[in-house]
């Protein structure tokens, strides 16, 4: 029995520019994704190292589930320690680059050392083995051109994972991208800073060349396409799959904005006055009267039946950004006081073309708002402060390194982080459960962590909702280490045994229906144990002071779920 | 019997602008300075409070044998949860406020809440009540100006606390200037960010007006007079008071440079070449040459005997600034490559005209030219960078917001703090003694609370570093605690029973000849209790990876007490 399916670790050392084609140790395996990268770090990383150091490794580990073109399962895993939390930090994304990892054979990719002297390398991986390509040529370029380049270096058939000016800065918020199956660079593994701690490696791109890859093996072919027809089955029976088809995630903005949870110029309020001009509804209408190229249901990796993501074209048809997601448009759109999509649309592209996560970086100009920098609702002066990060000027580099940052920077005390991260577009004191996630996910404050805004409970109510974000980290952390997107769970949770009798019959595994919660909670221990021995504490686990203090209009609703309700939330451990 | 002769706590709201006189707790009784503060905090701060916000407490607490011109013990501690690390903060300082404190019968000043909107007050404090004066004017003022503004307003007798621009910005350098005995306002609670924490309870300065107040209370005047004979004649006879009166504490230049052990280069070197420029030698000798306002032997506090101060003049004998520390000279003279004493000392001036920690700043200025914004060397410029400070540009506010932040934002890994303090002008891969303390203070990097370069042992040799460490945080805590300035030790160290005696003496207690140790070891429990309850684990109280790894010249040392012995340093609590 081959309980890794024939897979293995390729170890890249930059400090000596060597590759290692490694076994996978034996307490490694049954995991992958999320939860893989959690025990990498764990064992081969020192928690109290300084983030962008020599010591620090970054690891790229597809999902368990990657390379069958099962629909939104081919998620790639970035992790490392966090330049922006100090702890643990895993980040996924769609695309093609875990799809090309597999076909390689990788169960994970992991990154260490770092050149002794600032200089820019491509590396190129593939089956032939590895190169390092001098790419100082590329210093400074835009994720977007540095990907065209790429693609005509490298041929149109490669994947890539690469990072922009925010990267190679060593920005607080700068990601890393992945092409998407139209080779668009705009897969993200957004959060954390982990395209910091690629530039701190001195690599601008990785390409992943699967030329003579196969797909991974199955060993039992029958019973794993039987599962799959279950899984599907239950994916495209679900109700909510037709409404993300066609308004995207940004379908969840009139829906906060109807729970009072839209946070709202930098999280004062939960309701947005003009919430109709950026809702996905608003969204989906324009993108059809104005055509071109310009799509409301597009899918972001090869196989994916959700499609959820979209292209969104100007007046002109032209395409300005894809995907417009409701976390952008919250974060830098109410939240920020522009009713435009345009607007919104043209500063998404210029955060993907920095590199930085959308996220991060509209709470941060948020925060910026609040300190006088600049007014609420002046678009044009948000793009400015944009190409502030660009230019790479004291303010440009403040904004890049996140919200938390330019907070204590300016003297501002309303900052909406935890673990130093900054809060999704649901507010916590409107979406209490979500609330707990930020609070107490080792990951900072992260809606993919648990997002609790489908479970049919009062979102207002503080009782039950610790209960609540449990259940929903430990599925999301196993679907994290299954490479499943969030939405691929609705066909999961309809159908649990698929996730099994998938896993069975691919590795001649024999894991029972847990298997989901037991990878997730895997996952979870075992970030929580690096966060320990970073030097995290209950203290960590806590939203910010003035969320407990202060009434949230529409419903004047503070944070209220109980400190020993956050700290029972791990309560296995 | 009243063990705390007749002293009161006054409380000072600046939510309702009221004051309450109360009594002394019981349990907050036989402790002064730093271990009153500390357990004033620890009983009243909600440790994970925001810092800025309105649950923080500022505490002014004279030490326990202030107020009867006993040389070198008339030390002021403010404290509060410090916005630089995040726990608790003592910073003390000379001059005429803890004299005037305890003259009114003050055992502690407890400032709370805040006003709701942004605007200044000066609080005017006397046997009379409180009174708020409206202080807009004052904004924006340097801290020189603002004195001479309030000593004309309020009378040449008052003391005065009071902030700069930086304390305004509530940048996390920020201290809180005190008037020395020429009313000169250049002592100063300088580190960890208590400037800050004034400002964001919007009060520009606080003025003691002690007319009709009285010396405190000596129960038994003839053993205290006997005492501070002996205390006196042990002080005298010390052999490094000379030193110090002739040098002041630039004398530690040349002596750390033999070491190996003065920061250079951003703590890239132990070694200054051009050290004999910054010595506190020449600087005497400069100092005598040219006369006029200069001093090279002055005194911050009345009855002082030490005398450790001087009056730097330029060229024309006008004074630039008063004093020039060695700490100051180490940070901003090696640390930036900076051999001219004149541009130091206008540097300096231009801190605490802003009200700013020089060390915090000048090792932010130090990891700026390691970012390359400045050229090491080049006084010119990071006298412009400190005019960026002033102007409140977001590089100016980085930089005011110390070196760890500034490191953070401009992607440098090797900055010198510890819980995000700078280190002062001791290098601890060459004097690991204090090393030790950098890492294990509740305090942060911070010389202060624990130097060790007197010790007769090996700085170079890591073995029994953590055990000299203990004995000196703790002697440290308790001079903390008694208002005696660190030279004051070298006399109570000669003779200690007259510690014993004073106190028995002043306050009609029975305490033994261990009261140092039992006020230093209960201050230091405190403080690491708060800590505790901040989120503060073993995982802080290491020094940055650098120097560990990265081998110092001219010893080639790097920093190697073993983390055992770190976290054996407070191994009675």
């Amino acid at each position: 029995m081959d309980p890794i399916g024939g897979m293995k670790i390729w170890r890249v050392n930059l400090s000596r520019q060597s590759l290692d084609i490694e076994d996978v140790p034996e307490t490694w395996q049954y995991l992958g994704g999320r939860s893989l990268l959690a025990r990498v770090l764990l064992d081969e990383v020192p928690p109290t190292c300084e983030p962008l150091g020599p010591l620090n490794k970054l690891v790229f580990a597809p999902g368990l589930l990657v390379g069958h073109m099962l629909s939104s399962c081919d998620r790639i895993s970035v992790g490392a320690k966090s330049p922006l939390t100090g702890g643990i930090k895993e980040s996924n994304a769609g695309g093609s680059t875990g799809l090309h990892m597999t076909n390689m054979g990788m169960r994970a990719l992991i990154l260490e050392g770092q050149p002794t002297q600032p200089e820019w390398w491509v590396v190129h991986l593939s089956l032939q083995g590895a190169r390092f390509d001098p790419a100082d040529d590329l210093a400074g370029l835009g994720v977007y051109e540095t990907a065209r380049v790429l693609l005509e270096r490298y041929g149109k058939k490669v994947a890539i994972a690469l990072i922009g000016p925010g990267g190679e800065m060593r920005l607080a918020s700068a990601g890393i991208q992945n092409l998407d199956k139209d080779r668009v660079p705009a897969r993200i593994n957004a959060r954390g800073g982990m395209g910091a701690v690629l530039g701190s490696k001195g690599v601008k791109a990785i390409i992943f060349d699967d030329a003579s890859g196969k797909k991974p093996p199955i060993t039992h072919p029958d019973a794993f396409k039987q599962a799959q027809k279950a899984y599907n089955q239950a994916l495209m029976g679900h109700p909510q799959i037709a409404i993300y088809r066609d308004y995207g995630t940004a379908g969840n903005a009139r829906m906060c904005d109807g729970f009072g949870g839209l946070p709202t110029r930098n999280f004062s309020s939960g309701h947005f006055e003009q919430v109709e001009q950026i809702s996905g509804e608003y969204m989906r209408e324009i993108l059809l009267a104005r055509g071109g190229e310009s799509e409301p249901t597009h899918a972001c990796m090869l196989g994916c039946t959700i499609r959820c993501s979209n292209i969104f074209g100007g007046e002109d048809g032209k395409a300005i950004v894809s995907p417009l997601e409701y976390e952008t448009i919250g974060l830098m759109g109410s939240n920020l006081e522009i009713a435009s999509l345009d607007t919104i649309a043209r500063m998404n592209w210029q955060v993907n073309d920095l590199g930085l996560d959308s996220i991060e970086v509209g709470a941060a100009l948020g925060v910026a708002a609040e300190a006088g920098l600049f007014a609420f609702g002046d678009g044009e002066r948000a793009l400015e402060l944009l190409d502030e990060i660009r230019r790479g000027t004291p303010l440009g580099r403040l904004l890049g390194s996140g919200a938390g940052m330019t907070g204590k920077v300016l003297g501002v005390t309303r900052v909406p982080v935890v673990k130093n991260q900054a809060m999704s577009a649901y507010e916590p004191r409107a979406i209490k459960g979500t609330g707990v996630t930020y609070a107490t996910s080792p990951q900072g404050a992260d809606h993919t962590a648990g997002l609790t805004i489908r479970a049919k409970v009062d979102h207002l109510d503080p009782i039950g909702q610790a209960s609540l974000s449990r259940t929903v980290q430990i599925n999301v952390a196993g679907y994290d280490s299954l490479g499943a997107c969030t939405f691929a769970g609705f066909g999961f949770a309809a159908a649990p045994e698929s996730i099994r009798d998938l896993l069975n019959a691919r590795y001649d595994w024999q894991v029972g229906t847990d298997i989901l919660q037991v990878l997730g909670r895997e996952a979870l221990r075992l970030e929580r144990e690096f966060n320990r021995q970073a030097g995290f504490t209950a203290a960590d686990d806590r939203l910010p002071e003035f969320m407990i203090h202060e009434p949230l209009p529409p419903h004047d609703a503070v944070f209220d779920v109980p400190d020993e309700d956050l700290d029972e939330v791990f309560n296995w451990l």
